[in-house]
This record gives structure tokens, sequence and C-alpha cells, in this order.
């Protein structure tokens, strides 16, 4: 019996995500090919060292000849390039995919020069950690995670069942949604939480009266919590920002709206306004643990890690 | 050789942090008798379950009666209230020490009452969990964290050293600063941190257009980080933004400035302002992590703790 889905698989973008999805191939055997292509030579060196597909090509163009997927895993300012340069390779009847964390924008960048005869299916696994590069990704990245395709009204259904076998092979449960609905939902789980986290790291930074090294220390009482995802890869998050402006924009303006409430509750002396806040969110935390989508060690089980405390 | 470092110890207030010293205090011997007093009954029989203390008492009065060290662990907004009831009762020479998360607040309710024969020395230990309660507390949660101490001019040096031995002993490193110091570098470093988290997660819990079950599904793209903080105890945290309100306004402010000029940035699609700031904030995580508060796992290491993710 062979577990292989695809006989040649390209892979466009071999970051965090895309030497992920390398590793769950190839310890689930789901391809008899798979070819690794990046921009950045130092990278592919390194994706050829580290062993993450059987064929390496600055690219692109010559990554997806002949491949029967292809999953364009590259920051979603990038979309619209890769696309160009890849479409007039890409073989009749082939899956391309990708996994960017904005989608109206990376459809809009790349199905215009989609040629008739493949199936382009945008996904987005809601998975990663705050590290990037190939040295980064991990098997098992995106086991019992969600992966939400969008994919476009009149779309194959053979094709999207192909592709949400190979989702779920890899542990993921996978959702569809329109391409518009998926920007909003992820503007406020994802993008506002990091536009926030980088920006109070910023301000933190910036304070004349309270030392960077007093910021450091003291951490352990909030603060370190925000600087996770404040270390996120810069150029991802930079076209992220660019690409999914309009709902990022309308959680910035409903999360300012909601926070001057606070502060003129804290202002005036409102207790039972900040009171009646601070339980409601207590209940969404346990809904999140129960899902399955948090662990429920206290402080994230940090102290179970840290060989300094027992 | 004996560890003990006080006769009798008072613990006034038996919560996460309160059962955390109990326990300290316990496994290493350091007092002959420890009274637990809190005003819960509830609570007080669930300290005496788990064996936190030699004696239980709903009086905080009659618990500080021949203590030598008294500590004080309730929300900031009770501490008028408990250092008037106890102020008569306490021994010549005791030292009294408090947990608050405000001090300038703390001093200003407490000093009034506290008689010339003691030693009132404010403290924080910069530890703690998003979980509440006796039963939540844990040896070894001061361990490699920060204490720090707002000492009053003219304090006592020797008692400034007894107390400080304690928490070392305990595994801590102590600080001293003055209180207006303290309450400014916790309002960046907790206080607004836990605001902004209670925050988000308040607008994402009030959205029309994105559900609560689509926001737990995807919470592991950045928000459920949140979610931690915003599950702490809600008085806690009410009495906290009432009792540091100059300091945090002030960071609030600040905060909300640099997050307009972000918002401005991506109306206006200025990539390298953002650029520029994702790239400066990576340096702190890094620091933080050298500096050994915070663990170096990705994800905070929750995939090596969840079950169901190898």
């Amino acid at each position: 019996m062979t577990n292989v889905q695809f006989e040649r698989i390209a892979l466009i973008g071999i970051g965090l995500i895309g030497s992920s999805i390398a590793r769950d191939i190839k310890e689930l055997g789901l391809a008899n090919e798979v070819v690794v292509s990046t921009r950045s030579p130092a990278t592919l060196k390194r994706a050829e060292e580290l062993g993450l597909g059987d064929r390496y090509t600055l690219s692109a163009a010559e990554a997806v000849e002949g491949a029967d997927l292809v999953v364009v895993s590259v920051p979603v300012g990038a979309s619209g390039e890769v696309a160009s340069e890849i479409a007039p390779h890409l073989k009749a009847g082939a899956i391309v995919t990708d996994v960017g964390s904005t989608k109206a924008s990376v459809i809009a960048q790349m199905q215009p020069h989609m040629p008739e005869h493949v199936h382009f299916i945008p996904g987005h696994p809601i998975a990663g950690t705050e590290k990037s590069g190939p040295d980064a990704g991990f098997p098992g990245l995106f086991r019992g995670r969600w992966c939400i395709f969008t994919p476009l009204p009149g779309a194959d259904k053979a094709a999207i069942a192909k592709l949400r076998h190979f989702w779920e092979t890899l542990g993921s449960n996978v959702d569809e949604m329109d391409a518009e609905h998926h920007d909003k939902v992820l503007a406020i789980v994802s993008h506002l939480p990091h536009i926030i986290a980088y920006n109070i790291v910023g301000t933190a930074d910036d304070l004349e009266t309270v030392t960077e090294s007093e910021v450091i220390k003291y951490s352990a009482s909030g603060f370190r919590d925000f600087t996770r995802l404040a270390a996120s890869d810069p150029t991802m998050w930079r076209d992220v920002c660019l690409h999914n402006k309009d709902a990022l924009l309308e959680m910035l303006a409903r999360f300012s709206e909601d926070l001057a409430y606070l502060q003129r509750a804290i202002r005036w002396g409102e207790g039972d306004k900040l009171f009646e806040l601070f339980t409601r969110t207590r209940a969404i935390r346990r809904s999140i643990v129960e899902a399955g989508q948090d662990v429920d060690a206290p402080d994230f089980g940090r102290h179970a890690l840290d060989p300094k405390r027992p």
C-alpha cells in the first residue's frame, strides 16, 4: 500500500510553513517527488542541507513543470509575481494552492494569471510559530489546527476534495468560506493581535521614564506574552497589513473605540464596568482551551519547560 | 541546623500568591508556625484542606497576634481595611509587607494605620499565572523572578535585609525603588498589557460579522495569546486599574498615539514604517529570553505540552 497522493509536488517558498509541509510530505510519504524552490540562494542551500525535497531550484517556473500540486508559501505581497512566473509552466489538471494569511488580495493577484486548465484553490492553514525560515518548520505543525479554503465560484469539486484530503492527512480540519469573510475573521483573530503586540512592544521601547532593562527584567508580569507575536517575521506581517487593509482598519477602529470606553472607566473610577468586562473575557479562554486550541497549563506551561523552575 | 527565619508568620489572604508563599515556607521550613487568614469561609476551609498553614482564622486581627512577619496578599483595594484591622494587634518589631501590584496606593492606604513599633516594607513579587485562588498556588512560583521593595524613607535597614533574605530564599532577586517609579514600570510591563488583552478579547466578543465559534476555532493564529492574561482575576485587576490610574492613563495615551501612527501607515500603505517597527520589536523578545524571563521554545513550547501534538 502506498500513501502517495501526488506524483510530484512543487513547493514555492520554503520558510516556516513551506518547510513544515515538506517535512510532513516526506514523513507521511505523500509524493514521489518534491521540488523545492525559493528566490534566495542561501535559503535554497539550507533547504537542501535539511533534505526537505528531492530537487532544488531557484526558478519557480522550472519547479512547477510537471507538478500535480503546487503550494505557494511566500509573503502575500509576492503572490502576484510568483503566479505570473509559474503560470505558463503549469501542467494541465494541476492543483495550485497557497498558504497566505489574506485571501481576497491573493486571489486578486494570482487568479488573473491562472490558465483555464489548472485548479486554483486558495488556502490558509491556521498554524505557525513566531520563528521563521526553513529551520523553524517541524513535522506535525498542522495537526489539530484548522485550514481554511476560499475556493472561487465554480471551482472543481474533485480538486477541492483532493486538496482537502491532503490537508486532512497532515492532521488539519478543513473549512470553506468566501475570501471576504476569511479576511474579516483573520483580521480579528490574527492580524489585529499581531498589530497590537507589535505596537505595545514599540510603546515600551520608546519610554523615557522606564528603562529597557526594567521592561525586560519585569516582563513576566504580562508584557512578555506580547513579545512572542511581536517577534514574528517582519516581511510577512508588513505584507499582511498592506493586503488586508480594509478589514484590519475596521477592527482597529473597533478596538480603539472599546479602549476609549475602558480608559474613561479607569479615569472616572467606574469599577463595575471594568469588573463586567474582566469577568466576561474569562469564559472565552475557557472555550478556547476546551476546543483544543490552547493548553490548559497555567502560564502556558512555561514553568514546566523552564529548566530553572521545577 | 534550622532554616527557620521567623518564629510565626501570618498570611492575610491565601489566593495564588499567598498560597504559593505558604507552600514555599512549608517546603523550606522557614517558620515554626504559619497562621492563615482570609475573609471568605470557603477559601479558609480550602486552605485548611490543602494544609497550607498551622492555624486558620477568619479574623486578620487574630492572625497577626504575635507574628514576626505579616504578609498581606489581598486585592489592592482591600489594603486599607486590612491595615486598619490588624494595626492594633501587631507585635512590636514585626515586619509587615504586602504583595500588591500597585505601590503608591497601597502605601497611602496602609501607612497611616501602621504603629511606630512595626516595620512596614511594601513589596511586589513579579510572578503569577492567570489562575486564582488557593488551589492555583505552587511551590517555586517566585524562583528566578524579581521582587520589588518600595521602602519608605528612613525604613529600618535590618528589617529590609531580613525580608530580602526571605524572598531570596524563595528564589527571587530583590530590587528596591520608590513607589512612584514602581507604579510607572508596572503600568507598562503589566497593567497596560492586561488592559489591552482584556480589551481585545472584549472587542472580538462583540463582533456581529464574526461568530464566537470562529474566534475560538481560529484562535491559534494569535488571538489565544491574549486570552491568558484576559483570564486573570477580575477583582484583582479592577483594583489595579483603579489604584494605578495616573500611570496607567499615561501609558494608555502613549499606546493609543503609537497605534494611531501604525493605523495611518496601514491606511496609506507605508510598508517601510511597518517593517521598521516589526524588526525593532524582535530584539526585545530576544533580550527577554536571554534574561531568563521567558522560555525559548517556539509558541511558548505549547507543542511540547499538548498531548495531541508530538
